[in-house]
């Protein structure tokens, strides 16, 4: 009982924080960077922190802590890993707006694309997610793939998942640390660099902080053994569709 | 026998991707940043990313999984234990040291302390390693503590410890990709840009996702749950030192 209050308050936390670093990065981006627009300007880039945010993070984080909710374990299965595969699916189709968004960006602003370590763990990140997304919808919910190979890649899955979320939490950090030093190169006001800590980088600091605590607690709630569904063989290695 | 000789292949693949790590971010100061001294010169900020890479990174990740080693687990615990909380030590100096050289740099050159979101998630990181050193003195090693706390604080101390592992692999990428935007600043000449990426920021680029495949692959180590050494209730209710 104290083991399912501890849950709950963790996953209570997971998702409070996750609002919060939504409400922060659309805040960051309307405030201090003038809102947003999809016509190759500065306002488009603006997409790209709240898509990867929202989807990569914060949607990805939830959709990876479900089967641990134990509220969730006396019922069937299968609509919770159609609910997890959905969840995803969502965040990847941000995760490739995000993208989109920065690419159109540098394109039109004649800005050589995937050049920072930002960028390389970035895309790293994205296309490994793709590829899990895929691999996920073949094995697990597609009726193609035998019980045994569900079985044999479930732990790869799970630990896939995992690695693939890290990633995404060092790719966000990377990213406002960047997009702060680019924002100060521009100013020939003293107070108004990075250095100085102005309003919007200590806000842009902090959303990386919370990013950072949100990522932590997803990652308790995945790694704690006593939070994990108990197995279901029967359910597990049944596909969603039938053959 | 499978699962040993995929522990040993993971574990060679960690000892190997930290020894390159070492070298790497050894390598890139030398050749590129003009090595080393401890002056206050940009010299001796090239003693940071070598002290954080080496202690926080490369050290701290080989002590973690040292309990992991099957070898081990025939052989007494109080030992390993005295190497794991040796090896920490020698992390934490390195760490501090680390984090010495960039304070002296930054104060010498009167360039503000703790703005970035790089410095905010590093001194963070360190402050909770120390923090967690300590208490895993006063609790695992030191007579001071009664069995049922090291019971109970045991999987909060695994837990914090890969928290700040990972907290760590964030900052080091922060921290490269934040040098070589620095580094890019002062250039005149466009090829040199990080943009251009010249072969420093090749190089840096590649130190960073080889810190991140090794993270990965102590965490791989840290997170499955048939690499963990068998509970030896005996061994660990016992302090290091007799009371």
């Amino acid at each position: 009982m104290k083991s399912v209050v501890h849950f709950y308050v963790t996953y209570f936390l997971c998702l409070i924080f996750g609002v919060i670093c939504v409400i922060c990065v659309v805040h960051w981006n309307s405030k201090w960077r003038g809102g947003f627009a999809w016509d190759g300007s500065a306002l488009q880039f603006n997409c790209h922190p709240v898509m990867m945010v929202t989807g990569l993070v914060v949607l990805y984080g939830n959709a990876a802590v479900l089967y641990r909710i134990p509220w969730t374990w006396a019922q069937e299965k299968q609509s919770w890993k159609l609910l997890h595969a959905a969840l995803l699916f969502f965040a990847m189709i941000m995760c490739i707006l995000g993208l989109c968004a920065a690419f159109n960006f540098h394109n039109t602003n004649h800005i050589p694309n995937l050049y920072s370590l930002h960028s390389w763990v970035g895309i790293s990140t994205a296309t490994l997610f793709i590829l899990q997304w895929l691999l996920g919808l073949a094995i697990f919910i597609l009726p193609c793939s035998p019980a045994a190979c569900r079985k044999l890649l479930k732990p790869v899955h799970i630990w896939m998942g995992s690695m693939i979320f890290i990633m995404a939490i060092a790719s966000c950090l990377t990213g406002i640390n960047e997009k702060l030093i680019f924002i100060s190169q521009g100013k020939a006001n003293a107070t108004q660099r990075y250095s100085a800590l102005p309003s919007e980088a200590v806000f842009a600091n902090t959303l990386g902080v919370l990013i950072t605590a949100f990522g932590l607690l997803v990652l308790k709630i995945l790694f704690s053994q006593r939070w994990q569904r108990p197995e279901d063989d029967c359910n597990e290695n049944t596909p969603l569709l039938p053959p």
